[in-house]
């Protein structure tokens, strides 16, 4: 199955901005980056839960937001990309 | 039919800057904020086609990345929640 992951990570504190590059690594294992806060992961229910478990143990409850949906097939009908892919330019600076 | 609608728009200019507070006024048209630049629209196939024309009257193609999700039901086994709700803190920041 595809699931799409989606975070907010509060960034005003040092704290929050480990978290931040915590959440992409932990979303890079699992997936495709797509934009800067948005992956998209095809995944069997096992490594489903393993990223659930994953990002709840990196997010903090009270000041972060995660939304994970799943899609359906076929993905090309419930999937529109407009623009430049800018993925990469972020990645770059998630490196610790 | 629920859609989702997610973006990264280039902030580095003014005109980006600019172009992410318009999409963002025109997410707000169709549906509900529920991260930073993701938004939830119920809408029949009439207003997809228009929110897509305005995003696309908004967004540059050269810059930015515009990605529309179709969601299927049942949504709450289709969407996972964890955290603070923060679309009102981003709301405030968008009024010109």
């Amino acid at each position: 199955m595809r699931i799409l992951v989606t975070y907010d990570v509060s960034t005003e504190t040092a704290q929050g901005r480990r978290r931040l590059r915590r959440v992409a690594k932990v979303c890079q294992n699992f997936g495709q980056r797509v934009q800067k806060s948005v992956f998209e992961c095809d995944l069997n229910e096992t490594s489903f839960a393993k990223l659930e478990t994953d990002l709840l143990a990196e997010i903090d409850l009270k000041e972060d937001n995660l939304r994970l949906y799943r899609l359906e097939r076929p993905y090309d009908r419930h999937i529109r990309e407009y623009g430049r892919f800018r993925a990469r330019d972020f990645q770059d600076t998630l490196i610790v």
